[in-house]
């Protein structure tokens, strides 16, 4: 068995793995590196900026014919290559990997994990990609917005099901065994393979005490770790923390608590959180519903999420809210909320003061809505610590709070497993050999300090590797 | 009125604040300053050590005539006083205030409020002490430890109970209106004078999803508000955290968590938390019981504050445990869980790895038993930042984990109120005047920054004091 | 005595302290507070943006009469009032102290203690000025950029001398006594009043062994603690820091062995640092000579301060250096310096990576020149440790290091004195009062604990106080 | 070529490394860890404490039987392989390496590097031992101290020298290249085999000015570059600090301030450092001189430190200075210092607060002086930042600080090399592959980042090893 670790070995992002055994290769995810999306939309509005300016500088008169970018550009291979937005996948074809794929398994709905399929798929013509719907269905969204067709024939999956996928080599089974994360859905991928099985475990967070859905399969994990686990493939994202995040159960709580506290507020309420974040969102439905308001989603990105949601029928709120994705409607509901704050009990996007984000805008005085004192704002979120996060949150805080907007912050348990979770998993699976994932060396090493815990020899049974690099077992 | 903060201005611990309304004064908490007491034990170990070493150098040859101190000696008003584990009331004294005190309200049964008395009260012969039961009978525990006589006339109060108290210049109305902390019969003291209210809100955290009785009285909070609150002192500890501690039933839910995860182990199980944290001790025994095993309490706090929990029949678990106290019991029983390790549960003390606590002793080799690889500990607390907390923990946790025993730390949610919970008090109360508590000044400041958002202005409605100042308003 | 503590006792920046004895008033500094510049500089960029984006939205078709904001607008006092960026002197027209004040004093020519003076000083009319040459020189070259005209009698003061004011009270002696810090021509100023002496001491750092100039006045220190020092007024900024920050001896070392790495390069050398700090910028002449390069200084604020150093005759390094102020002269140097990267030093502003900065510009491609492989970039500054800094020095360094530019960062010693200076200051004075300043309440109580070990006694003898507070003496 | 990282790479301390080239091994230290003597030496402590307490418990009458241990204990090679204090070089046993080792090379005389060969070099009859005086002194007096014989052939190497080794697969050339860090004497090792250059910079601190003796030899750096440099094995213990620690220039100068502030104290001056640097030791001694004070060194390990430098003619303070070593004079010396506290400058040990160390023993009271108001102590040292010396120091700052003792702190800068260092030497060697080394995985990591800057691929030029493992090139 061999194994080429593309990307997500060196950054928070892009991930991908490929496995070979004999004659067949199989790819696990192929994600996206946000920043480097950031940087190149950047990039695009600095080029924009600077064409004006010197329009401008030049009194050429007419801005007229200036073409303001697309909001949202469409992205090429080559671009997201050059700002290193996606894995680089070249390696397969140097490895003479490529013609040798055979199906590409994605993890769960996350940016990092499927938001590379639209512009990486196409060069494997025919391969099927095998999801669970509601990431199929992400898949598909982003796919539309970008306004790329998916030629590639798609599997839909369900969580605790098993697939054969043929090979040169052999049969091959896929085990999609369901566990828990921060968005629904989401898969461990077991593939059995003549060699033992390869175990690609990302992401990870057990959560015992799920409020929707149920926990981890971990008797799977047991029933697995009787069969000849060889390689486990594990996301080690917080491998150097040794607290446990608490249960999304916590999180719930922690909503309801501060749902509680604004209940009979006069003024707007306002949440924010991870739009992905299904079961969070449910829990602030389900508390919102108490305040006896209209409960509206706005932002895009949020719409993307729960539309795919509703789609594929796993959306228990889906009857308590109003979604709104365009602008206008957006702005023309805003002018409502400003004169009726009692009336809704908004969740929107923005809580690391993205910008573009609806609050980013709201407290840049772009819509119809300004906040006031004793309006409310639970962020059900923590700050994602990279200081440009902590720069622009910073910022819109400081603003909110001299306006007298009510905060409550880290209303929020996050979704990465602590060192607990790590050991658990090693002691349920016993796999052979282990390769940290999902981070930079830095943040992967503290897994080959856990793992020693129970033998693991570091160069012989444990792993560091990098982008690009390939390990035989 | 004037206001002399009396202890625990400058310093967490030896809290005490006395109030003086016409020719009557009144006394919130004596409490005791652990690190003082520790110094003063370590000093006398440290004598008792030379003296031993001077002897063996000498060869005087014979140690019988060595006196081994006992080991709790009884502490004089005067070593306390050098050691300043104690809030130094002499300053009333000079004011003449001593003569003119009424009685002594005291808040809970923490040390750092209770433990000042049985040293401090005899200065103030016949006033009254108020207390709620749980917090009298540890009172009591104490002062009969350290073979004290209390003869002040005892007034248990329960929480939300109203009493008055005569004075030279009128007749006062103290109300004892519960509130939420980490441990039980918690009180806030509201003193209706004839120049408004006195509020002493030490020590605070509002859980309003307690596991054990009520959560914080706000009705009667709001209630006084229509009166005249003259004077808030505030719990000011954690002014300077944003984030709310999470209720106790999210402890009671790690609780769970954690024990699940060891249900099944045929090794040791300990638990280790705060002896006083009642609430807590009853979801591990709660969730201990599913274990199947038989659970038992050993060390000397534990056994205090169980006991006097017991007596004052709020013990809901009072049925399902073992306590034990002396050593002797102790080895005994050590010896037992020795071989036969999977029949017991023992909570037990050393949380922050103290000398001489139980956990201390079994890492120690001082005990019968010894841990073994595999054994489970429950880490219910989180570390005491203090350098030498720190240190302690390090080592004892270093040692445990070469050992192999599987540690679960941070099995907790910590118990004193964030800005969130001062926030709503003030709301609730609208005091003409803040004095934080319970801190350095540095610890206090940040409740000035609060205050401000409520339009209290430092140096005139809000202020910054100091052990032994006055204030008059 | 009484002290109207206006401005700088909240926050770090627009310092300004009113005295009054008798019937006279004296200020003490007028600064600005920069964060309230760069919010009121964003609005009035956000107002600009949002009204090319609305035109542009309505296809209003030209551009043409839009009005581009000057690039540095006349800032008025109002404006200033609004964003907080200046001190709200506007208590002293109540407390009925404005028609009183018969001098203003300026400790030095950084912003935060002289840059308010030209927007306020109108407000006192024949007011007397008081300043040493480069710090009058910087005044009058701020307020020649804003185009306002300052009509005060200007007094240019040397350090160490003394002049006398004539009040209604009385007569009084003002001296100003030289000390180190981190530009040049700095002073302590101490009032001699019939009510004992007033000693103002913004900002403070000590420096025994400067390599411009000579060590503090100590001697005058002492002799001044002969008489009665009533008040000092004492930087506290990093009264938290026990860790002395080192002598400029240091920092010119530091810069000797960061040229030294590089003098052998054949690519470009830039080197950014304080425009300000003049005595650092004479060492890295000194050793950029070595270099055998043309030192050329560009940016606006280098200009400034240099400017005004020269004019002053206080800049040694007059001689050396080239000096660039206008953006169509650097542009075509910079053209020059891309071609020939072996020729020159260049010294630019930009440490912080503030928006327009040299380094800003460059890095966002907007100037004629771009960092290549290695390429030098001496950083002699820390990063000022605000999100807003961290986030965009963190932006700038990942592009450099992704081209390859060799960064050394951190070739600095820091302007503020630690918590062994404030020791210092105080042994020599002997004060009978004390007041920190300089800083948030946060930042000014660590002071407090100093003074404490000298026996200063919190709320009798060391005080806290806010913006517009008034203390009795 | 082969390498054996024995110890060392999974922790800081137990250095060691060896080489393998045909039938040809070479061993680059023999280091220990000092926290597994420390814990060998507490469980002796312990065992003696309980035998103590067991006896007086068991109220045997009579302590004249008991036997206080050795304070010193003769360490056996089983009880340091117990408690991991030495490099498990058993593994060249498995690997039939012991046979074949030709030298053993000493890169310098830290304990770290030095302090196993007493242990463990009779392990490896006949072969020489190679070392540069001043380490060839120390490691002579340490085997005396503990009574060892070292019967193995010693060749004492002058820095910058060049000796050849015969083996059976060729001949080699060792070349000693003088290089700087925080002792004398200090050497990096270039083994030239048929394979090309094995290079050992173990430890790293490049000082261009330090103020004994010549900046490293950068020039035979280069030289050595031109030849094949296969293999670096670094000094990576820093590699996660940007920030270049100041050369000794500095802390010079930082000791001239500290001592400049003490000089025309009456009270007792006490100083306190790392007993091996020699060259901080002078500048103390140069500084001290001025004080007009007797300067007295007192300590077991200053003693042991200082002597060597004397013995090898080192020292350039020697005439100046007394040295103390044995408990009884330096008591008899302290009641004199007790008395006349003006006369001396004390330099001693107990930086870290270490238990038993002159300080430690000073501030408990063991000792015939007691620190008394306005006494100063300077700590030419920072906290080695362990949990146990933090508290150790927190502790002992406090009782000084209470009694009034003027502390200086941080009169330092340290001896490790920042990741600017380890630039310049990979710049300068370039070697093919590189090992980073001293440190935890965790430490070891960042200096692959650094590596990849210069193109170096982790998994192919670039390597992370462990205890233990054998890598080939």
């Amino acid at each position: 068995m061999e194994v080429c670790t593309v990307g997500g070995f060196k950054e928070v992002g892009k991930n991908m793995t490929a496995v070979k055994v004999g004659e067949d290769v199989f790819i696990f995810d192929m994600g996206l590196y946000i920043p480097g999306i950031v940087e190149l939309q950047e990039e695009d509005l600095l080029t924009y900026t600077q064409r004006f300016k010197s329009k401008n500088q030049h009194k050429s008169g007419k801005s007229g014919n200036y073409q303001k970018p697309h909001r949202q550009p469409q992205y090429t291979e080559e671009r997201l290559r050059e700002f290193g937005a996606i894995p680089d996948d070249r390696v397969l074809d140097k490895l003479g990997w490529r013609e040798k794929v055979r199906a590409v398994f994605i993890s769960h709905a996350h940016l990092d994990h499927v938001g590379g399929v639209p512009y990486l798929i196409k060069r494997y013509p025919n391969v099927p990609v095998f999801a669970t719907p509601f990431t199929m269905k992400v898949l598909e969204t982003i796919a539309e917005d970008e306004k790329i067709s998916l030629n590639n024939p798609k599997k839909i999956v369900q969580p605790n099901s098993v697939h054969i996928v043929k090979g040169k080599s052999g049969t091959y089974k896929a085990e999609f065994i369901h566990t828990t994360h921060s968005t629904i859905d989401c898969v461990f991928v077991a593939l059995h393979t003549p060699e033992g099985i390869f175990f690609y475990a990302l992401d990870l967070k057990f959560d015992n005490h799920p409020t929707m859905g149920a926990p981890p399969n971990y008797k799977k994990f047991k029933e697995i770790s009787r069969k000849n686990v060889k390689l486990l493939i594990l996301d080690a994202l917080y491998s150097g923390t040794e607290k446990k995040p608490g249960s999304e159960t916590i999180a719930r709580h922690l909503i309801e608590e501060a749902i509680a506290k604004v209940r009979y507020s006069k003024k707007a309420i306002f949440v924010t959180t991870f739009s992905s974040h299904i079961e969070r969102l449910n829990s602030i439905v389900e508390f919102g519903k108490k305040t006896g308001r209209e409960i509206v989603f706005i932002g895009r990105s949020l719409y993307k999420y729960v539309n795919a949601a509703m789609a594929v029928k796993k959306c228990p709120f889906k009857k308590h809210v109003k979604l709104l994705k365009y602008r206008k409607q957006i702005n023309s509901f805003l002018r409502k909320v400003e004169k009726q704050r009692d009336k809704y009990l908004i969740v929107c996007t923005g809580h690391q003061a993205e910008e573009n984000s609806i609050l980013d805008r709201i407290v840049k005085g772009e819509t119809t809505f300004r906040f006031r004192e004793g309006d409310n704002l639970i962020f059900s979120s923590s700050i994602i610590p990279a200081p440009i996060n902590i720069a622009a949150r910073d910022k819109m805080d400081k603003k909110l709070k001299r306006i007298g907007v009510r905060l409550q912050k880290d209303v929020h348990v996050h979704g990465h497993g602590s060192r607990e979770d790590m050991r658990d998993l090693i002691r349920l699976l016993k796999p052979k050999h282990i390769i940290p994932a999902h981070g930079t060396l830095q943040q992967e090493t503290p897994l080959i300090e856990i793992a020693s815990e129970f033998g693991y020899k570091f160069g012989e049974t444990s792993h560091l590797t990098s982008n690009g690099k390939v390990l035989k077992f």
